[in-house]
C-alpha cells in the first residue's frame, strides 16, 4: 500500500500524543483514550495503515452524530464459566473489545476456553488486536466482527455481509503466528486508502477498480460493493469468502442476537458486534511443547524451496513484527488524504495542528471521494 | 462437476451395499463398515463426488500397504471437561473422525464447548460430515484436517500444506446451514476427478491446469501443488488461503502434537491429523431464539437482489441438502474411471462386480493418470 508520493512521515510518539489528545477531547477518560490510541496505532505499526490513522476522523465522526456514544456501560447479559455475551449499549469499539477480550482470557486461563459475543458496538479497529492480547499471555486468540454490508455474496448484487474480518494469533518462536484477514479481497479501509492516493483497486477485487465511485456507491447505498474472497463466482472459491465471512456474523452477530452486516448503519445506530475467542493450550498437553512443535514447523515453511523469482516465504505475523521496528525508527507513514482530514478534525477540537506537525501542510488528490463515507 | 459423458448413475442402495460388503471384507466390524460407508457415501449424497465412492480404493491401497491398521485402539492422552487429544494410533480417519467428534458433543452438552484434536490418523472424509454430527443435535460444529501436501504456500514453489478443509455447521431453519471447503482453489479430489475425466482444471486454480500432470508431480515430489484460495500473490488473498490452511493444521496437527501435512504420507505412515470442536448455544442464550435470528439472516440473503443472470443467491447447506433428494431419486453419479477402480477392488477382494452392477462395462479416459496417487 506504500505510496511515497502521497505519504508523510511522523513519528510514533507524535501521532501517539495527538492521539492521545484527540481521544480525551473526544469526551474518554485518559485510560480510556490510551486503550484507544493503541489498537490504533498498533495498526499503523504493524503497517496495515488502513485500520490506524486514517480511522481517526470516522470515529470522531461516530461520536458527533451519535453512533459511538461515550459514556455506554456495557451490559453483561449472559455468563458462564466458557462464555459470555455483552450488550455494549452503542460504546466505542476499542473500549468493548478489549474488555471483552479480558473476559475471554481470563475464562481460558481457568477453564480452558472462553468465548465472548458483543452486540451494540462500533467499528473496534484491527481484528488482531484482541486476538494479540491471548497470544502475549501465552494463548491462541481469535478476535472477528462484522461491519456495514460490503461484501456481495455470491451470485447477489447487494452487499450484504461486511468485510468480517477473522484474526487468529499462536504463540510460537522467534515471532507469534498472527493472521488477521478480511474475508472479502480488499476491505473497505483499503478502498478508503485507494481513494485517497487516487488509484484503481486491484482488478478482480471489486466489479470496478475505481475505489472513489464503489465508496460512493457503498455509501449512498447504490449497490455493489467488494467480492468475497475468491472472486464472483465458485471457480476459485468465492463461495468459500463468502462462507467465511458468515463464521465471523456466527461469532459476532449470531451468538450475541444482535444485528448482522446488512443491519449495520442502519436507523441511525452502527449495530456492529463483535466475537472473542481464547484457547489455553494447557488443556491439551505441555503449552511450551506445543509452541515448540508450532515453531518448528513455521521455521520449516519459511525455509522451503522459494517460487521463481521470490528470495522469501513469509508465516504470517513476521511482517508485522518486522514493520514495528521500522515503524518506529523511520516514522508511521500517513497519507496526505487523512492528514487532511486530521488538520480539520484539530480545528474543530481546538487542537494546534502546528504544535504536532510543525510546517507541514497537507494536500490531497484531486479526484478523492469527500463524502460521508 | 457434472460430466455426463464419463458418468454412470447408480441406486443409493446399491453402492451402499457394495461398500458394507468390501469395508467387511476389508477387515472392519458390521457396526465400523456402516460408519465407514455412511462418511464416504453421505459425500455422494450431498454431491461432492470427490470425496465419495471416488475414494474407496485409495482407502482399500491405505490398508494393505500398512498406512491404515484396521485392528488399532485409539488411545486418549490427555482429557478435561472441554478439550481431549487422542492418539490415532495409525488407525481408520473415518473411526477416528466419528468417535473424536461424538466425544467434544459431549463435552459441548455439559460444559459448553468441547475440542478434540487427534493425530497418527489417516484420510476421514469430507470434514463437513464431523460438523454435521454436532448441528444434527443443535451445537455448531466445526471440523478440519491436515493431509498431504498439496498447497503451495504464498511465494513457494513446494507443496507444504494439505488441501486443508474446515467445515462449520449450525442449525438453521429450513436448513442447517453446512459449508464445509478446502482452504485451496481446487481440491487433490477434484484433481483426481479431473484426471478422470480427461478435462483441464479451471486457470488460476493449480499452476498448470492439466490435472493428469500435477497429480503426477504431487505423486513423484516434483513439486507444484495447488494453490491456497485467492491465488499466487498476495493481490487477490492468497495469504488468506495460507494462513485459513495453517488453522487446519493449529486445531489439527499442532494441539495434538501430531505430524504437520509436508510429514504426512512420509517414512510409511500417513500422519494425518484432525480437529474437531463443538459449541453449544445454551451458553450464549435461549438456543430456539438464536437458531430463529440466525435463520432470519439466511432468509435475508437468499432474498437480497440477485448479479446479472443469476436467480438464485444459495445460503451454505443448500445444495447439499437438494442433492440428497435429488441423487436418492436419481442416483449416485460415478464416473467410468472410479468405477474401472471399483471393479478391480471386487475382483481383489473376491466380490463379484455384476451381482452389483449387472452388465454395465467401465471404460475409462486414455490421459488418465493411473499412477499410485
Amino acid at each position: 500500500m506504500a505510496d511515497a508520493k502521497n505519504t508523510v512521515l511522523f513519528p510514533y510518539e507524535t501521532l501517539k500524543k495527538l492521539s492521545m489528545d484527540a481521544f480525551q477531547k473526544f469526551g474518554f477518560s485518559e485510560k480510556e483514550a490510551d486503550i484507544i490510541q493503541d489498537v490504533l496505532l498498533t495498526s499503523d505499526l504493524f503497517g496495515i495503515q488502513s485500520h490506524g490513522m486514517q480511522r481517526m476522523v470516522r470515529y470522531h465522526k461516530g461520536i458527533t452524530n451519535g453512533l459511538i456514544k461515550i459514556d455506554a456501560k456495557p451490559e453483561i447479559v449472559k455468563e458462564t464459566p466458557i462464555s459470555a455475551v455483552i450488550d455494549g449499549h452503542d460504546g466505542m469499539g476499542q473500549l468493548l473489545g478489549h474488555k471483552a477480550m479480558e473476559m475471554a482470557i481470563e475464562k481460558a486461563k481457568k477453564s480452558g476456553v472462553g468465548i465472548v459475543s458483543v452486540r451494540n458496538s462500533n467499528h473496534y479497529g484491527i481484528a488482531g488486536y484482541y486476538a494479540k492480547m491471548a497470544s502475549d499471555q501465552g494463548l491462541i486468540g481469535f478476535s472477528c466482527t462484522n461491519s456495514e454490508a460490503i461484501m456481495v455474496p455470491t451470485y447477489a448484487r447487494q452487499a450484504m455481509l461486511g468485510s468480517n474480518p477473522i484474526a487468529w494469533t499462536v504463540p510460537a518462536d522467534p515471532v507469534d503466528f498472527f493472521f488477521d484477514c478480511s474475508t472479502t479481497v480488499v476491505t473497505r479501509g483499503k478502498l478508503e486508502m485507494y481513494n485517497k492516493m487516487g488509484k484503481a483497486t486491484p482488478d478482480g477485487g471489486v466489479p470496478s477498480t475505481d475505489a472513489a465511485e464503489v465508496l460512493g456507491n457503498i455509501s449512498r447505498h447504490e449497490g455493489g460493493g467488494i467480492l468475497p474472497l475468491g472472486g464472483a463466482t465458485e471457480v476459485l472459491g468465492g463461495h468459500k469468502g463468502y462462507g467465511n465471512g458468515m463464521i465471523a456474523e456466527l461469532f459476532s452477530s449470531i451468538l450475541s442476537q444482535g444485528g448482522t452486516s446488512n443491519k449495520c448503519m442502519v436507523g441511525g445506530k452502527s449495530n456492529i458486534c463483535h466475537g472473542f475467542m481464547a484457547i489455553n493450550p494447557e488443556f491439551f498437553g505441555d503449552p511450551a511443547e506445543i509452541k515448540k512443535h508450532f515453531s518448528q514447523f513455521l521455521q520449516e515453511l519459511r525455509e522451503a524451496p522459494k517460487a521463481q523469482g521470490q528470495d522469501r516465504i513469509y508465516t504470517h505475523g513476521e511482517k508485522e513484527h518486522e514493520s514495528v521496528a521500522k515503524v518506529k525508527a523511520e516514522g508511521i507513514p500517513v497519507l496526505n488524504g487523512t492528514m487532511l482530514e486530521v488538520q480539520d478534525l484539530c480545528n474543530e477540537l481546538g487542537l494546534d495542528f502546528k504544535s504536532y506537525f510543525g510546517d507541514y501542510v497537507p494536500e490531497a488528490p484531486a479526484t478523492m471521494f469527500k463524502g460521508n463515507y
